[in-house]
């Protein structure tokens, strides 16, 4: 099974991407793990009428996966643009095939709400482009209460358990989805 | 009354950016409203140091403004990533000196549901900004609906009266807002 | 394939109760569609000790059915309390066994938006009662537009269709999920 | 300033009503707080003609009142239905003179979101009904973290300074808005 993860978060030390890392050493048997990388993606604009490279490839890793982690971001109580702009340019592919009928899991830090408004508005975002999301279990880490690192590795043990209940219960989820 | 007005489209001819010009054409008596360029605002990154010129003209108009216009474009049921990016930036500002206290007007085209889901998203986001976004009246417009022209020029009578009156109350909701 | 439908209007000639109705009347081949009767039914409170017979009839309803239909009648921009609290109700058996994992569809009638505000906070309490609604199609009726009679009857053409088309959707999904 | 407080909870411990309980007792000088009881208040049903005596005193409260606390109790996600129906009863005033234009402080206990899918929610009605609620101080209380005792009443003290500080917000937000 072939995971593609996003983050919303474009700084190197984010928390978020550290919750990705954490995910991604620890896939379960039989799932792999890429991590996008958003650094060069534009804004979408219908008028750009030639891809550029950054976004071709990043619509290839969304056509070659199975299923798909995002990594919550939250911004002013909502989604990190970089996060949200990433899915808006797979969800332009004709018949929606990059991401239609796929499986997701939402995981997420932030202060005390742990990312949970910008999962929630991900959520809705989710029935447009035909993706159906895990409703559990959800991932809400806190990343002001030691949760982190400094360099924004994740060191709670209780998120990395509820990370790898979250990525088993994906590929539950996705198998039996796509059967 | 200065009045600051931003896009959720970055394409020229956004239905969108039809709705700000004919607001920014029809303001009422004593406002003036300016439409933002995000042409060239990248994504909000922690990790910039150095402001780019077009985030410093972007920030000074924020710090400008008495009130806001924000076109509400939808893209796949959220806020278009390019308008949340622009409040996001502004946000950073110590003490929230450049959106606090401020009132706000919406509006926005899209399919049938005229952007509504985006509107909603985007006014959880004026809760955390502090920002006071007007309840009524609310401007939905169909993009697919004779609504504009090829150039995305609002050609609806019915939506340039809603928008006359939207201004006419952000005037007074701004001034007394302020007060 | 047992079908529970709820509806959020307690008035006889809802819209919204008509919604279920044609649904009843035009179940595909194989599914049985039940409209809950929540007229009887009190407001959710831990107080009550003893469950009042309209909540059991409804929650042996809610036990038996393999998905449901949620009419979501919208008041305010939210969901209509009657269906609200049946769904509360059923929330509260000991592990969610009357709720966990089914799938659901969502109709509704309302003004312009066609019930749409009302739906997606709907959604989100899918998520919590983990309950899967279908992302499509979705169903939103136009309840001033001669979509109805008197009487409260689905009479447009398309929104008929529309619902067709979204039975056998449930149908589909609910046995892929419970696979 | 007469100030209507309304609680999603039915149930006589609940720990919503313990937030309003210190609200009314901590009013500022000027203020009065009265709490609604709703255990008498049936389902909004547009059928009912006459108007039961519960609903006649809770609207009477309505009309009386400068602002309202909503203490929003979250089941599932999103608004308990006690909350939400009074508030539908409300709204069907004509002219919505019952609720227009008028300012809002919510606050609700819940476990660790503190209720804040409810008060998002409730913020997305307000839109509607026309209510201005306060952005800032939020209220979110734990309530499963020794926030209040074994009758709901509210023990934690950094809680009962944030309900102070929004009590003084709401008094001055409700006077310049009715300026």
């Amino acid at each position: 099974m072939k995971v593609l993860a996003i983050c919303g978060s474009l700084r190197e030390k984010s928390t978020n991407k550290g919750l990705l890392r954490f995910a991604q050493a620890n896939a379960p048997e039989g799932m792999e793990i890429t991590i996008a990388d958003l650094s060069q993606v534009p804004f979408y604009n219908a008028d750009i009428t030639e891809q550029p490279a950054a976004v071709k490839t990043l619509l290839a890793q969304f056509d070659a996966a199975d299923a798909f982690i995002f990594g919550a971001t939250e911004y002013n109580y909502s989604i990190a643009p970089a996060l949200k702009n990433a899915i808006d340019w797979a969800s332009r592919a004709e018949g929606n095939t990059l991401l239609g009928g796929k499986a997701a899991a939402i995981m997420g830090a932030a202060g005390g709400m742990g990312s949970s408004r910008s999962q929630y508005h991900l959520r809705q975002v989710c029935t447009f482009i035909d993706v159906h999301p895990l409703n559990k279990p959800e991932v809400f880490a806190n990343a002001f209460a030691g949760t982190f690192d400094a360099d924004g590795n994740l060191t709670d043990e209780k998120i990395k358990e509820n990370i790898r209940q979250q990525l088993i219960a994906l590929a539950a989820w996705s198998k039996k989805i796509s059967a």
